[in-house]
C-alpha cells in the first residue's frame, strides 16, 4: 500500500480539507498513475454532501476527471508504459461479464460499474478519486491522452466529453445536422464544441441573453433563447437531436416541440422531467431519453477526436486549498466552464 | 351530393342524435362506400364534448373505425371494386407531398393529416365520420379487409389496432421477446393479441387483479400487478418494450424501470407523463416516446396480418339509439373491448 495525500471531506457537512488515503500497489495489471490534474463535476459536491439518496461513503475524496503519468506498470500491462499520458473517467473497474461489459457499454454493467470514488473496488477496499496525486487502476479502465492535448484543459472530457460526446455519436449526428445543446455550463459547451466539429449546426439553447456571444465563440452555429416564444416557434420540428444539460427542473415541452419527428430529446443531467404534454411527444413520434457518460472504447474515440480537432474544455485552474471556494462559485454558475485542480499544489 | 344518414352532436353538451349530412358524388379516385360498422373510440367522446382544447367543429358525425362495402368507384380507381369489403380509419387525406407522406407516415404529415371526421377536406367540406349510413373517400386511403374476418369486429383494427400494431412493428418487436401492454381496454386488449401473433411473451400490466384472467384468455403470457411492489421488482430491467394505452395521469417510473437498457416505453393514449425520474432514463438509456396510429400502408400490413392470424377485436354490438348509453359506460370503463354501432340499426 501507497500513502497517498488527497483532499476530500469527512462528513456531508465537512469542507474540502486534506487527508491520507491508501492506494494499492500495482497487481498484474494495474498502472500506478501520477495525478497531474484532476476536474471539478458538479455531481463531486452533490456526493460529497450526500445529496444522492444517501449513499455516499466516508471518507469521500472526489475526482473523476483525472489526467495524469504512468509512474508504474504491473508485469501484465499490454497497453501503456511508464511515463506515458493517461486520463481516467468516472469508473474504474465493473463486471466485466454481462451484456453491457461485454458491448463496451461498462457504464450500464449490470452488476453497477465501479465509480472512481464512492464505491467499493474488486478487492474490496473503497475508491477514493482524483483530488489526490496518485492513483492505481487497471490499465482495462485507463485512457490514452493525445500529446497535443493541454493536460489541463484535457481533463474535464473524461466526464464532461464524453457526457456530451456519447449522445452525438449513439444518435448518429451528421455532417450539416441541426443539434440542438440546452444549457451553457461545463457540460453544454463540451457540446457545442463537439458538435461543431462533427460538422453538425449546434444550437445553443439558453435563457441568458448575455451568453450568446459566448455560446458563438465556442463555435454555436447560432443562439436560441428560450424565453423568446417567436424564436422558439420558428425553430419548431426542426432540430435532429437535442441534448439537455440542465440539472435543474424546468419545462421540457418547450424543447420537445423543436424536434422533428422520430428525434430525440436527451437528458444527461440527473433531471426529472417536467411539463411534458403526451400529445407532444404522440404527434410527431419524437422521444425523451437518457444518456450517461461512455464505455471505455468510446472514451478513447472521444480523446482520440478531441487530438484530431484539438478540443479542450475552456478551464480555470486552481489550487488544491481553493476547492472550497470552487464549490461555491460552481453553485452560483460563476466558472467558464470548469474548475480544474492543479495537483502540483497539494501539499 | 347524397344525402346521408348520420348519428352526430350539435354542439359540446348535446346528446349523440340522428341528423342528415350530405356526401360528395365520387370523384375519379373516389370510392363510395355502405357503411356497416363502426367502432366507438374513446376519442370520439373526447371531440363530441369538445375536450380536446376548443378544436371542436359542429355539428359533429364521429367515427374513425368503419367497415363498409364499396357502393360505387370513381372513373380512375384502380385499386377496389364495387361489391369490395373495406375499412376507413382516423384520417381521409393527407398533404401527400410532405417527407412524411414521403414516407408513407401519413399520420405525420407536415400539413395536417385530413381526419375521418371534425376537419375540413381538401375540397372545403367539413368530414364527418362513420356514424352514419354511406361515407366518400379517395381510393388512397381506403383499406382492403380480410374475407375471413367478421366485419363487425374488425372495425375497431382500424384505430385501436394500428395504434397497437404500429409501434409493435416500429420498435421491431421478434418473437420470443417479453413486450408490456399497460391497460385492458380496447387499445391495450388489442396489444395483447397482436403481440402474441407476432410471437412475444406479452406480459399485461394492470393495477386489476380481476383482469389477470380476461388479459391471459386474450393470450397474454403473463400479468404484472402494478401494485405488487415485489412483483414490479422482480421483472425490473426484462422488458423489450412496453406500450402504454392507459389514458389517465398515472406513475410512470414503476414501468420506466420494468425496461431493459436502450428499451421504449411508448405512449399511445393523450397522456402526460407524471412521475418520471430522469436517472432512471439515464442510468440504462432508456427512451420515453409516443406513437400515433399508423400510415396507411402500414394500416393495410396490420389488417393483412389480421386476416393471416384471424385476429379480430372482442366487441359488443349495438344499435345506433344506443350510442349515448355507449358513452356512459365506456366512462365507466364498462365494455369488453369495444362498442361497434350496426349501421343497419340507423333510421
Amino acid at each position: 500500500m501507497t500513502h497517498t495525500l488527497a483532499y476530500g471531506v469527512q462528513n456531508a457537512t465537512a469542507p474540502v480539507a486534506p487527508l491520507r488515503i491508501e492506494r494499492r500497489e500495482p497487481l498484474a495489471h494495474d498502472l500506478a498513475i501520477d495525478i497531474l490534474y484532476c476536474g471539478i463535476c458538479h455531481s463531486d459536491i452533490h456526493q460529497a454532501r450526500n445529496e444522492w439518496g444517501g449513499k455516499s461513503r466516508y471518507p469521500m475524496v472526489p475526482g473523476h476527471e483525472i489526467i495524469g503519468r504512468v509512474s508504474k506498470a504491473g508485469a501484465g500491462v499490454t497497453q501503456f508504459r511508464v511515463g506515458d499520458l493517461v486520463g481516467v473517467g468516472c469508473f474504474v473497474d465493473s463486471c466485466r461479464h454481462c451484456a453491457a461489459c461485454a458491448e463496451g457499454l461498462e457504464q450500464y454493467c449490470e452488476s453497477g460499474m465501479i465509480g472512481t470514488y464512492n464505491a467499493i473496488d474488486p478487492h474490496g477496499a473503497p475508491t477514493f478519486g482524483g483530488y489526490s496525486q496518485r492513483i492505481t487502476v487497471d490499465e482495462n479502465y485507463v485512457l490514452r491522452v493525445p500529446d497535443n492535448l493541454d493536460p489541463a484543459a484535457a481533463a474535464p472530457l473524461l466526464c464532461a466529453g464524453i457526457t456530451l460526446y456519447s449522445p452525438l455519436r449513439h444518435w448518429n449526428v451528421q455532417r450539416g445536422q441541426k443539434v440542438g445543446i440546452v444549457g451553457l455550463g461545463g457540460l453544454g459547451h463540451m457540446g457545442v464544441k463537439l458538435a461543431a466539429a462533427m460538422g453538425a449546426a449546434g444550437v445553443m439553447s439558453t435563457t441568458s441573453a448575455h451568453k450568446a456571444q459566448d455560446a458563438q465563440q465556442l463555435g454555436a452555429a447560432a443562439v436560441l433563447l428560450s424565453t423568446d416564444a417567436a424564436a422558439m416557434a420558428k425553430h419548431a420540428s426542426s432540430f435532429d437531436l437535442i441534448i439537455d444539460t440542465v440539472p435543474v427542473p424546468h419545462d421540457l415541452n418547450a424543447y420537445i416541440a423543436l424536434l422533428k419527428r422520430d428525434k430525440t430529446l436527451v437528458l444527461v443531467g440527473p433531471l426529472d422531467p417536467v411539463g411534458v404534454h403526451g400529445a407532444n411527444l404522440i404527434m410527431q413520434r419524437r422521444h425523451i431519453a437518457g444518456s450517461l457518460i461512455g464505455g471505455i472504447a468510446q472514451t478513447q474515440e472521444m480523446l482520440d477526436f478531441c487530438g484530431k480537432h484539438n478540443i479542450v474544455s475552456d478551464i480555470e485552474i486552481i489550487q488544491a486549498n481553493a476547492i472550497n471556494a470552487a464549490y461555491e462559485r460552481m453553485l452560483n454558475s460563476d466558472v467558464k466552464y470548469r474548475f480544474v485542480i492543479d495537483i502540483a499544489s497539494m501539499r
